[in-house]
């Protein structure tokens, strides 16, 4: 590189990777390519884990058919981090970046990872540091302010809906109550999605809960019993969140009632992913309530963590999407240094699409959205048309299937 | 139809359902139009049951269209069953056999299904009544004899591989200890599929159970140390199956060491699908066990029903073959009204390319088969360049992933 260096780019990503997470970290490192802004690419372990532990990966040295390798990779290539960086910790990220001459840093996460973004950013700036932040929204949540969607939420979401296509049919095989819990501690936009490959009013799921309406279990086993001997199954999406009026998880609750135990991180939560308990309690307690003398099938499945890392499957929609907000996080970057985080809006038309633009950080950082209640119907068991035209073009294709009536 | 009737035959689904199950159906339907056979084409709603119930859908009717959506369809298009017929039970089979001249009887399903082909068609024989019998084989566990691979199993295969690499991905953006609990309760070949997407010695799965090896649970517990301190993370493969030397289920073991409870079904068996249970308690030991103070992160994932129901995902090869097992059906049924059931053999040559042939019903009745002991490593907890051999072929082309070394 002759002349003087433009400085370098730090590329991290954090939180719960998304199957398309790859895509938004490789449209920066094309898009730095192209404009030609920085002297080198760095892509941070873990996160900003890996920027205070100075373990960077040289991002410019990858091949193009690498590259394209990665952006189809679920789950975050470079490694991802939970942590949640106090001042100390933030002072530590720009002396790193003082270090490596680090001019631009765009963090692929969501809304704590914007947070974290404008602290650096105003940190940077109180100091008088050359320094230019870009988020790049992700999450399969799709909890995230000011955005349309989230990258990373169309790949869940044509999972989602897809799995429950396929075990609805499995449930007409074999008839029963099937409960399938949907990752999502606060919002249920994924769990509302095991709606979109409905083929019409006799398929499941029959019953949808999502964690913005207060779940009641004599309320839910009045409606899977009813759903029941309408259909003669009844296939539910619940969501992992589900907790009622005072905010306390189901999962304490059922755990009480059935006398069993469950799972508590060191700060006290309880642990939603990675384990069975809800499902397990739920099918238990419907069994227990609705199976009387009669031989009643009552299964759960959790979905877990296949929801964000399944390969091949991902939303082409949802992917290039992913791979565009990465681009443009390097156009708002190259004019001007425009700190910010990378929006999606829909373009007016007939069809549906994408446009991007750019958000304060403030805006997206810390708070989140949760589904509107007309995206949900009345009874609080199920989703409206809204959310219905919401979301099915964010999922791409559904697998085709027939039913014989 | 012109002239003296041809008689019927009746098609039934049975067991557990797979996602190319249909494509047997499909194939049988199609060949016996081609060959003209017989007057009518019955579906039996779930298996025997809907026989015994006369609950028959007309086959005959069906567009190719639809047809062509229900070959791609997961689960048993006419339902299902898990009844076993007693004597008095299949005396009524014959009889709704007789009622609707039934002379052919086509029965998709795995050993039980076999038996139960085996003895009816026995029966009818030593009553004198014209009935052609032939068993179909289908099966995520692959365990029926004769046959060198069962429909289904590729499929399901195809999904725990894909899984299994997406898993590890998200695995090593998060690092801990990983454990997925795959279908399975005497037959390891599904699990064994997990190892079938890795791409070289550092990817997961680490360690592989199976139910053909007597599971410890100390040497489980050294096995994950020693992979977690080698790799810095460990993704493990669990059959729900998997038992003590004394045939004990490790999820029994487990729930008394955790002073935790298991469900059972009317017989007293412990219920092994559906449930999280042994994932859950597999987790919460090894985090016992070996967490220590350290903040050490253990989940665990049980696949369950989706291996064996997403939709859109089927091993090509798989969905071919269980296709070809519908049309060789009926050829064997056209050619002198041959008993028996459809098995596939290996053909010689550089590429693995699939034969059929007519296997003796009680040959595949019953019994199952467990894999060879060559196909698992020494140590018992993974498998052998043997066993990726012969499944690799199965389970048609992986997703394409990449990895930053």
């Amino acid at each position: 590189m002759a002349g003087k260096s433009k400085g370098n780019a730090v590329i991290g990503q954090s939180g719960g990777p998304t199957a398309v997470i790859n895509q938004s970290l490789v449209g920066v490192v094309q898009a730095l390519r192209k404009a030609k802004l920085v002297s080198g690419v760095l892509g941070a372990a873990n996160g900003v884990r890996g920027i205070i532990e100075e373990r960077f990966v040289d991002l410019a040295r990858l091949k193009p058919s690498l590259l394209e390798r990665l952006a189809v990779t679920p789950a975050a290539a470079l490694g991802s981090t939970r942590d949640r960086p106090d001042e100390e910790y933030r002072r530590k990220i720009l002396d790193v970046f003082a270090k490596h001459d680090v001019r631009y840093f765009f963090y692929i996460g969501g809304n704590d990872s914007a947070d974290t973004a404008r602290i650096v950013n105003d940190m940077a700036a109180a100091d008088g540091r050359e320094l230019c932040v870009v988020h790049i929204p992700k999450t399969i949540d799709n909890d995230l302010r000011v955005t349309d969607h989230c990258p990373g939420y169309g790949s869940a979401g044509r999972f989602v809906a897809a799995a429950f296509m396929g075990d609805d049919r499995d449930v007409v095989s074999l008839p029963g109550i099937k409960i399938n819990v949907v990752m999502g501690r606060h919002a249920g936009w994924l769990t509302a999605a095991s709606a979109l490959g409905r083929l019409d009013e006799t398929c499941g799921p029959h019953l949808v809960y999502v964690p913005e309406i207060p779940f009641s279990l004599s309320r839910f086993l009045e409606d899977v019993a009813e759903a029941y001997s309408k259909h003669g199954r009844c296939q539910v999406a619940v969501a992992e969140g589900v907790a009622d009026e005072a905010g306390k998880p189901i999962v304490v609750d059922l755990a009480e009632k059935l006398d069993a135990h469950v799972e508590r991180d060191s700060h006290g939560n309880v642990q939603l992913s990675g384990t069975g308990a809800l499902g397990d309690f739920l099918a238990q307690y419907v069994k227990k309530a609705l199976g009387g003398k009669k031989k009643l099938r009552v299964r759960a499945d959790t979905f877990g963590y296949l929801q964000r890392s399944f390969p091949g499957f991902a939303s082409p929609v949802d992917a290039a999407e992913a791979r565009a907000c990465g681009h443009k996080a390097v156009e708002y970057a190259a004019k001007g240094a425009q700190d910010g985080s990378v929006a999606i809006k829909r373009l007016k038309g007939k069809c549906y699409r994408a446009g991007y633009f750019r958000a304060e950080l403030k805006d997206v950082a810390k708070e989140t959205k949760e589904m509107p209640r007309d995206m949900l119907n009345k009874a609080g068991n199920g989703v409206t048309k809204k959310f219905i035209d919401y979301a099915m073009p964010l999922i791409g294709k559904l697998p085709v299937i027939g039913l014989i009536k």
